[in-house]
């Protein structure tokens, strides 16, 4: 880790000078603020050339590339008084990564597009920075580029590459009737966070974390690729959602087994206090990037896997059930809805 | 081209009805969105897996993957007043894929994240997406993914991706004393065209298509790989400025012959109309992404290219000089200058 996460902003110079070189964004410069951030980055082998050209140069060594694009925006995907910038470069790095681990691929690179206004203290995007790096560690992957304008709102343009090592990528589409539903990582732990931090607390301490920082399973996308995986997302909407993805994609009916789900008693116990059902948070809650996947029935699923439901016939709507009815309270999230 | 850059929004149902569905990105939602724009793109044999999934997957022949982002605000980099969505897209890609060439590559493919206001209407980002694609079958490339979210102004935030096809990458700081400087696009067109715009007129329509719309020259920056250049790199930020990248770099001065540049009579004739030397248009103007790169001495350089300076050992600051002299109007920009 470069800094750290909870990291004070440089004093101020004393004797009461009227400008602070270095305080703000816009008094760091464009310039000035991109030789910070890019002196917080650190190659991995797979990176020929990294920041400061035209353009990034990555290996690729199984001739072709991996691609997602993801955006967060202040207000709408991250509030600064619930994150530190930090926290939002792990989450916006995370999300990123989940996507191409969940095609089976191993990540390799992050390009970033910073939005930012000029009045911003310089530690929020070199802390966020910090975040992204950091995140980028523990997936293989390495920042390689970006680029940074001035704008009214803080907006996190994050592109995630990666390699699939002669691996064929597993899309939403290849799910059939008779398979398994499994999924690994957490389920319903971000939004039972975000619950919380909405109604003005900051614990319990493991959801409110779990909702700023995500961990997602990176390893998980590459191996469930190699134990014979027919479909793979990673849960960004909710898991009936994303099941929703590779149902449609695959023209099947997916069954959710609800006792197969984990909601632990510390997730039950918020849900009482605030009057919510915990399994709307493990069935709609999105962000926390478990990684959920089809598989032949026959496959031996590593420890990790939980098995969770099963692929049936196409039939009438709804596609995605729980213990065979439709899931009352709509799941998925329309970023354009209210 | 798939639509009419000057293409119409749907006609109203006739009857008053209250609400018109489609009429704003707000009205579409986000997944009626994502559908009229993924509608839009065609893909290229590069494309094994295109949008919808929860990644792209492109082809990467070189096992090298060159990759650059940009980013496009509202009111920053265009004005809806001056330019069309569908300009906007054709100005967004260009600026990247020029990037990709700017390496010696050939643009693959591109990734779209797009921040749009609820009420904005809808026809504005399928135009939009409508000049990407066309941008991009100029340039060889595709569009494979994106995502688009509610938000104040409107961000294009554009990642492009390349493949070197066995050349090795050109740099900006291969350039060595003795190295000729060449120059093959536009120069000054755009910046003479906002000049225009900016003081409310609407012609020389050539200058301010050339704002609107740049032209780099995609294939230059693969042959010139080719030829042997030792440095290379797009003109976004004005010729003096990007050279001086390259002067930084590669730690060498390169002096500019300004006789050697084009300066058309029409560019002099609005210079002495709005009162600017038109080689400060030329020399600091950047947004039309020319190509400038260094070749040895003896690089037999096809027609279009034109050499306009030459490689000097370092000395003092400044790095460029045009006739063996500072420039003295600054060049650069500074996004977060003033």
């Amino acid at each position: 880790m470069l800094s750290s996460p909870g990291g004070q902003p440089p004093p101020g110079f004393p004797g009461g000078a009227p400008r602070t070189p270095g305080r703000t964004v816009g008094e760091l410069g464009e310039f000035g603020l991109i030789r910070e951030l890019t002196s917080r980055i650190t190659p991995t082998p797979a990176v020929r050339i990294g920041p400061g050209d035209d353009a990034a140069v990555v290996a690729a060594p199984d001739r072709c590339v991996v691609a997602s694009t993801d955006l967060l925006l202040e207000g709408r995907h991250f509030r600064r008084d619930w994150s530190t910038a930090y926290d939002v470069g792990r989450k916006a790095a995370a999300q990123n990564l989940a996507d191409i681990a969940a095609m089976g691929a191993e990540p390799t690179a992050l390009l970033l597009g910073l939005v930012v206004p000029a009045e911003l203290p310089a530690t929020w995007p070199t802390e966020l920075m910090d975040g992204l790096h950091d995140e980028c560690q523990v997936a293989g992957a390495a920042v390689v580029g970006g680029d940074v304008v001035r704008g009214e709102t803080i907006t996190v343009a994050i592109t995630a590459l990666g390699d699939l090592h002669g691996r064929e990528p597993v899309t939403r589409s290849g799910a059939r009737p008779g398979d398994v539903v499994a999924v690994t990582g957490w389920l319903g732990w971000s939004a039972a966070g975000y619950s919380v931090l909405a109604r003005g607390f900051r614990s319990p301490r493991a959801f409110v974390e779990a909702h700023r920082r995500p961990e997602p399973p990176y390893h998980a996308g590459p191996a469930a690729a190699e134990l014979g995986a027919t479909a793979m997302t990673d849960v960004s909407d909710g898991l009936i959602a994303d099941l929703g993805h590779i149902a449609e994609g695959s023209k099947v009916r997916i069954d959710i087994r609800s006792s197969a789900l984990d909601v632990p008693v510390q997730m039950s116990d918020i849900g009482q206090a605030v009057g919510i059902d915990p399994l709307q948070w493990v069935l709609t809650g999105g962000e926390d990037h478990a990684i959920v996947a089809t598989f032949p029935a026959d496959a031996k699923l590593p420890a990790r896997w939980r098995r969770i439901g099963e692929v049936l016939h196409p039939s009438a709507a709804p596609q995605v059930t729980v213990d065979g009815a439709p899931w009352d309270r709509a799941g998925g999230w329309d970023h354009f809805g209210d």
